[in-house]
């Protein structure tokens, strides 16, 4: 149990004492065909070696005219011309002749015949003709040093002459997963493997930012292995990212093995997440560790590797555009840390929503669904709801413009419709947060969402949705889209060795039950359920484990911790459990009346209501959607 | 002269009938490997194979316990627990046995010896456990279809167990040159001689839209050759881009050939520039004709063939982020067409400043040089000075509010300031508009720039620059920074042949002059001059032929148009022209007091004071830099 104590700090500090240290960057060049250097990057500012266009040229289709001789024609003063004598026909780009001084476009002509143009106004010298260097003359500066080379300075530079020119050498990275732990793509998992997939998500942003990834075996946890490829590393490559190990776990050599063989400059930063990060030099190269869970790591190579491989080909990094939203729910820091919160973005209603997703340093999927990032500085404790906060944008403005925002509750048919909406008009997404059907009414209440799924039984009338909706959206004109009946029933093993078939089963000894979080409309049908037979929650085992989806409910039966959980069907089929039918309960979709009138509403709509919808529906099974789409006014 | 005449459909309308006409692209797909699926895009919806975690796992390093053996720990009560019997010791990502159901993280225990703990507080079940599926749940959606895989997707789908995933194939672009004018890079170029460096743009810009471009030897004016190399193209390539040979000239075959081996659907749309473009499908193949001017065949590939590109690939154009800017010069536009004038953005005294750069199709440096777009629809007629418009942002905004702008007099010690400045701190960019130093002073009067480049020689005095500031920049505070004194001069050809030593000789029959344009330090100094003398312009032959920079004013006398300009040395130098010196001149940059205070104008005072810059410009010669950096307040 060493190394618990890191250093902690700030981010901007830590990175000015390893640059510092790290002096200047030993940038390599090469010497690459103008045409083959889109996204390399500029040594030396370029400038033309000759002129465009190197000669007088003609700027339109015509004839090239001395104009001294055009000079008495009008409208009223016709003037015919001779070919070869008075003028010559001229293509765009072909040369002026020494003897013309002038180009008349074929549209101001009037053929007389195949020798003879006739003109009807004077030509101005000059006139239509791209003088020699028009466009670029000799030496001028066409692109600076330490320029990012696109498609039009390609074309610019070879107008210009310059055929080969001199870019930064795109750096090597050598990327080493370390982990007793850890196995590659493909292996059959047992228990306690994890599957490396951080070293791939680093090779995918290590080619973005215009390097060559070049990943190693995964290393055991083992001193000698891992100092040996480091050592390896540092020698085939110009920067190292070491993946694990820079935590304060058993396995952690990392540290260790970097300042036996070269120097651990910082180790600990006061980021969250990201904090253990580890930033050395081993034989001149700069090595970086790179916390194992994934939201850390992404931080990281975000935050400090970019730097590094970026400031290796000559660049600053470019800041992400930023967009002011409303923050949905308080967002609390600590004053030890900066933070980084991942969110998803909306735009509803004129203005930018900003819901902070899971802030798990594991949650993969956040980083998946992430629209964007709020900073909290170390110095603030947190943010409360309803702030205008600045965000740094992972996604475009416009695709942001064009998602529908589905807060409420949870069912795999939202995923469905979405794929389908997208794929029949790519110009929209979806995004949902599942937040239960309670936490939907509060999104529309709030303004925060489009779209709210909802199944909220009123337990003293039997009735879904309506009364709920009368009660907490009173001031707003709602509407409900009938989206599906579904069938909501016990989720448990295969073959049902338990034999549980009613509500009174979940009491039993033998049996552990998952629940849903508090204001789901599952876990309000459950409380319905049990006050009709009088049945005290306290009473069944596991009543106050939450898991937050129905697949999340049939993961934890199908992992054996609890025997049973109440869902959908269709979660019970896709993990191969068995079901237990209970009820059939209306999942409708709330939202409020004028956004039905949203060309994003009436795509969603079309979805739910077509045939492609019906059919997906019925390889889940448990759905009936033949009052899909219409519309209930409130 | 044929086919004078095109369509002047709207551009929307153009594209849907095209795309009408074309129907369901014919996108094809491939399987590939997830972890090389960085920037592809999906085919279809990728839910997980796997949880992830896949088992229950500790999220710290300590030991997993039995909850209820804790239960009644507290600081008054502390507990000891045995290893092996009440706990074993967890890593993070160690799996959690049957048996236990909580971890107590390191930094909560107390040590007693190798094989006992003791604790202080209770373990609540479930805590610091993630659950099996806690990040993602087998069956889960990752990724939708028509999604263009990021490095984080490629984590997510292998932590999930997709390891192979089907994407598009990247559409193979075909790029065929045409023209008889056109040669290969690398030619010996005679006069009319034009390198063909539009398809090495086109090449760039199809694989940045994520497709192979194949681009094809350059084909004569030839029906038949022409026809054959579309047919050959349309057979080998998902797409075809044809270029050149669409605008009205005589050897435009294209049109006729599309005709002739499949349908012409577009010729002609109301833009500008690239209303020749035509629209086609040979061998059920989308084929472009792309205009040569190289600004129009930009906007057409841009606006045309970028859809095109993407949409074989499932996706949509994804928009440009647009700011709103201060236009400072009047913009006129046809009602013929739509128009995308390119403009240089600024980012002046808290607000977007959008200059219009040169207008011609054929400036492929304004394409360089561009920062946005501005388009200027059909209906209107040109937008005023002073208006805000909403400019397509082809820079970063954070790139273009760390450029310091430039605007006024020419001199290509500018160029090097610049380039020196950003070599020295990456962040920062300078970028330069030659409008003369009487622009110069204009735009510091509008605010349209931070520096003002100036050499303005007073009539009157002999003095230079102090009485055009008090003249015309009264109102506000403004410092001179002196930057060099410098040689003007007359460039004439190689060893004078024409013996040109003075004004006087500018008047000679035998000798046309080169003048620079109005408002220019170096047409006033002419002026000067020629008044002293008493000599009148019009005597000068060639006085009303205007050049913006002294690069052109040189590249003129070295083309042969003309004997003689005024200009200085370094021009007349890097043309291998002849220089006769006629006086020194001080050119100084102008700027708001204020604005010495900005970090960006210290940058550039650090520059035009370094030993770096004098090297360069003693390379260069007739520079004295020996004040440059001194500050003159006025």
């Amino acid at each position: 149990m060493q190394n618990v104590y890191l250093s902690n700090y700030e981010l901007s500090e830590a990175i000015d004492i390893y640059f510092k240290k790290l002096g200047k960057l030993n940038c390599k060049t090469e010497v690459v065909n103008t045409w083959d250097a889109n996204g390399r990057v500029t040594v030396n500012a370029l400038f033309s070696l000759i002129s465009s266009p190197h000669y007088n040229s003609s700027a339109m289709d015509g004839i090239a005219v001395k104009s001294e001789k055009t000079f008495k024609a009008s409208d009223r003063n016709h003037i015919v011309l001779q070919e070869n004598v008075d003028y010559v026909v001229v293509d765009t780009g072909d040369p002026i002749l020494k003897e013309f001084d002038a180009v008349i476009m074929v549209e101001d002509l009037i053929k007389v015949d195949d020798n003879h143009a006739e003109i009807y106004a004077a030509a101005v010298p000059w006139q239509n003709i791209r003088p020699l260097g028009e466009d670029i003359v000799e030496n001028q500066l066409i692109i600076p040093s330490n320029h990012k080379i696109r498609p039009v300075d390609i074309g610019a530079l070879i107008a210009g002459g310059v055929n080969k020119i001199e870019v930064y050498k795109k750096p090597s990275v050598g990327i080493i997963p370390t982990g007793t732990e850890l196995v590659e793509i493909g292996t059959d998992l047992k228990v306690g493997d994890i599957i490396d997939f951080n070293t791939r998500t680093f090779a995918a942003q290590v080619s973005d930012w215009g390097a060559v990834p070049n990943r190693y075996n995964i290393v055991k946890d083992d001193y000698e292995l891992i100092k040996a490829a480091v050592i390896k590393a540092a020698e085939e490559n110009d920067i190292v990212l070491i993946n694990a190990g820079s935590s304060a776990g058993r396995e952690d050599f990392t540290s260790s093995v970097i300042s036996e063989v070269g120097e651990l400059i910082i180790h600990g930063v006061a980021i969250k997440p990201g904090k253990p990060v580890m930033m050395g030099i081993v034989k001149n190269k700069p090595i970086i560790g790179i916390p194992g869970y994934p939201v850390s790591a992404y931080f990281v190579m975000e935050e400090i590797a970019q730097k590094l491989i970026l400031g290796f080909q000559g660049l600053n990094e470019t800041k992400n555009s930023t967009v002011n939203a409303v923050l949905t729910k308080r967002v609390m820091s600590s004053l030890k840390y900066h933070e980084f919160v991942r969110v998803k973005l909306g735009y509803v209603d004129g203005k930018y929503i900003a819901t902070p997703l899971t802030r798990g340093a594991g949650a993969t999927m956040s980083l998946v669904r992430a629209d964007g990032v709020l900073e909290i500085e170390q110095s603030i404790e947190g943010i409360e709801a309803g702030n205008l906060v600045e965000v740094k944008l992972l996604n475009t403005e416009d695709n942001i413009k064009n998602t529908l925002v589905c807060i409420g509750s949870h069912d795999p048919i939202i995923d469905i419709a979405s794929d389908i909406m997208h794929k029949n008009n790519n110009k929209y997404f979806l995004s949902s947060a599942n937040v239960g059907s309670m936490g939907g009414i509060m999104s529309l209440k709030t303004g925060e969402t489009h779209i709210a799924p909802i199944h909220l039984l009123d337990m003293e009338t039997g009735e879904y949705n309506k009364s709920y909706v009368n009660k907490y959206l009173s001031n707003k004109k709602i509407a409900l889209i009938k989206c599906v009946n579904r069938i909501q029933g016990f989720i448990v093993a295969k073959d049902n060795p338990l034999n549980i078939t009613k509500f009174e089963d979940l009491t039993r000894e033998d049996i552990k039950f998952v629940n849903r979080q508090r204001g789901s409309g599952t876990r309000l049908l459950l409380d319905y359920n049990l006050n009709k037979l009088n049945i005290e929650p306290e009473k069944i085992s596991g009543y106050f484990r939450e898991e937050f989806t129905h697949l999340s409910v049939a993961a934890a039966v199908l992992a054996g911790d609890c025997e049973v959980g109440l869902g959908v069907y269709s979660a019970a089929v896709m993990m191969g459990l068995d079901f237990i039918p209970v009820c059939n309960e209306e999942y409708d979709i709330a939202l409020q009346e004028e956004y039905l009138e949203l060309d994003i509403v009436k795509q969603f709509l079309n979805t739910i209501k077509s045939n492609e919808f019906k059919i997906e529906l019925e390889k889940l099974g448990g759905y009936d959607c033949s009052n899909a789409g219409e519309i209930v006014y409130l």
